[in-house]
């Protein structure tokens, strides 16, 4: 991508002070930028960094009143941070804007793709799927047989979709996710052995879906494991059968949410959380990376931290007397011994 | 699949009653079941969804007697759960039912594979491989030189088996399960650098072995890395090098075992598990999910939690305290000024 | 890999003792090997093993003396450890020596592949690449365009490579990793949702470095997530946008490192471990296995463990309260039972 600082004015509705003729062709942050990048500048804790940036081309606030000489070309605008990930968006869109089908790449029979797909070489289509408008599947992709693949979805390449799942609209999923493996059923025999319990449900993600690279999806037993609309999965995250994700919640990097769980809306769940199997949490829950959800909350909003976790501020109270717990037990060690003097003298005193 | 109430009744040895010409063509638990969908009633609690149930067929015991009306078709068999699941068995495997040689595939040199096979397309098998005999060997799996796999084994998509390693039979591996990677082994130079220790070991997986999603076993140094007869790992596993999980033991998702530690028969380990190198777990051993566990076990069958683990019991009042922490260092704190006051008031009273 | 024990001297620069046409295949453990064994004894803890080995040849030191009558053939060399495990790279070098190019596989437009290349069957290469000399890339790895990848660097089967990363010489990457995914960045809108924040950098991989089987690295926002030269991570290992592994460091599997985190050189982290996002933690410092760390540490080379964790030697004596702390409760109790019996006591004798 190259674009003049006469054409970044055009594109943003904005005004030019310098340089018409500066090119761009990277973004960089202001305090990282060289001759031919474009920064931009909206949180005024950088504002030192304008003064010294290499950077071709910045971004600033239509009211930005700059302190010190600036050598480099401004573009003002409205909002320069909007205005700098509105570029960014349209960057990404044009070195990701594949088209077409490559050769070889499979699709089954009675299967349908929608216009301006994209299929990369070595990647499978099952029997009668129905994939939607714009999408992309790149490279190594594997899609079972009666999957449904909702318009603008993107999948990254060596992504896994497993027969009879349903994948929304404008979701992205990464490289390694895994939608559709068979939950982790077995019935224990008397033999010590175990047997396997079908699993012979789906997995359905809505719409604004994204999920993060080696991300796993179980089915469910029967019915669905669902991701709703707009929730966000970080990388390695594992969602077990049955479970439900609601809508907007995030959940970060290596947590683990165990069978038939129901998260509720707008949660926020840090990296590396356990989430016990069969319980559900209120909407806007927060939980701290590692810790660890044995039961069922009802009350939205709370925040939880430790394994298992109780409320965020009585758990750092309690960390706090951990630290010092030697002390502590020291503490009572002597007082033990104060009393036992008390008693002496006190008999003494008799 | 499709089938009707007679047809089911001839399939299961069962008696019928109501509409022999009733159809199912999916299965659902029965408060959550349509009109063509096969229910059954196990657990008398929960009878009352038998008598509101939209299911179009429910497997009921053949001495069950109903304390209200029942609208739906009725099936009635000695075992409701365990027809259900052999209904729900050849489900799968009917929906899984894949054969034949997709094009194009990768056969490398002096490979065998035996009848029955499924190699999907883009699917790779190196040189001097052993196939056995109904094996499905899924899309864009990649199997490397000398890799030995038993009959009726199951490699779903993207599937990785690196040289040299042997699997079992009846063995099913989910998407993106690493066979084989090299144990992570390097000695320390002088300089601060590390050096890598070849892995010239292999991993073996004894036959009825199910292993879950994007989970990875690596190779041995020398030697093998072995999963016995039986066991069961969910997604997101690790198993390090020369580590050996014991026969029907069953490990949950994002757990990891470090290198050449052993673990017995019949155990369940929970998620997010963390389990040291060089340490051996005695048969039966329970370990709750998040725990960590950092030395030998010799006696078999112990519950442990925490972590670093101890007893699970012993752990749960622990926690009970720790929970209070503050209050405890409160009364600690009260208990010294009231000490404190009580040695100034026997000083009044001398 | 065949080789007699007058070979193994000639290529070790040993002696004799024993039948110089004693042949090998294999390499073993002495304690656990065949007559085609290859085994060694440096520790002197193992040489018991020696004189009941049934490893028909066994590398020894020059100088050592055995207390017993030796049945095997011994090749003596100046240091055993190291002259076996030369070997075992060059059996690792041969049963891995692929090369040429596998059809069908992809190769974009304007992209370059060096001399000596190995690339699989179904493995794709996209636009404008720049691959250097003796790369192996396995069947189904995917590297997205403009991807640059230096001499003798290794990629096994199902690697993803996203578009614009750079990886060094000498690198090993292992099945599942994912090299430039998105990193998890979306900012919170006024209905709750989530607008993605574009990633517009990418991942630079340094020369020597090893990454574990389904390992994920996300590519920067802006700039580059870089490893530095040396550093080893295992399985299922997290490194998030804008990350920075230093040179030298070693990561355990199943740890996760949130974004803009810098982590000094030659650092040892354990297993399971998280690390909080935008702090620094000096160089040398080590991490227990399932620790958490939600602080910046400036002094180099501290041990750390817990969660949140806190100096070693200090939590271990936390933690060893913590298991008494039934216990030291109920001192609590006692000592305000008879605190307050003394009261009583005191008043009755004013």
């Amino acid at each position: 991508m190259q674009i003049t600082a006469e054409a970044l004015c055009q594109l943003l509705n904005g005004t030019l002070e310098g340089d018409a003729r500066a090119v761009v062709d990277s973004v960089a942050k202001i305090e990282e930028g060289h001759s031919h990048s474009l920064s931009f500048l909206a949180n005024p804790k950088y504002e030192e960094f304008l003064y010294t940036t290499e950077s071709g081309i910045v971004l600033v606030s239509k009211d930005f009143k700059p302190s010190k000489p600036v050598r480099t070309t401004l573009v003002r605008v409205d909002d320069p941070y909007v205005a700098f990930t509105a570029i960014l968006s349209e960057y990404v869109a044009q070195i990701n804007n594949k088209s077409g089908i490559e050769e070889p790449s499979f699709i089954g029979e009675n299967s349908e793709v929608g216009e301006g797909i994209y299929l990369g070489a070595f990647a499978y289509i099952g029997k009668n799927c129905r994939i939607g408008k714009n999408v992309k599947i790149y490279p190594n992709c594997v899609i079972g047989d009666n999957v449904e693949i909702g318009d603008n979805t993107i999948l990254y390449p060596n992504v896994t979709v497993y027969l009879h799942c349903k994948i929304g609209a404008n979701c992205i999923l990464h490289s390694g996710v895994v939608v559709g493996s068979d939950g982790f059923g077995f019935a224990p025999q008397t033999d010590g052995s175990y047997a396997k319990i079908p699993q012979t449900g789906n997995v359905v993600i809505e719409d604004e879906v994204e999920i993060g690279a080696n991300t796993c999806l179980d089915r469910a037993t029967m019915g669905s494991t669902i991701v709703r609309k707009g929730a966000k999965l970080d990388n390695l995250v594992q969602i077990a059968h049955n479970v439900e994700v609601g809508e907007n919640t995030v959940i970060a990097g290596a947590t683990a949410v165990a069978g038939s769980t129901k998260l509720g809306k707008n949660m926020v769940v840090g990296g590396q959380v356990g989430i016990a199997g069969h319980i559900q949490l209120a909407d806007g829950t927060k939980i701290a990376a590692q810790s660890g959800i044995l039961s069922t909350i009802k009350e939205p909003g709370k925040n939880m931290m430790g394994s298992p976790a109780f409320e965020f501020k009585q758990y750092f109270k309690s960390q706090a007397v951990f630290r010092n717990l030697p002390e502590l037990d020291k503490r009572v060690h002597d007082l033990q011994q104060e009393l036992d003097a008390l008693k002496v003298a006190m008999n003494e005193n008799k």
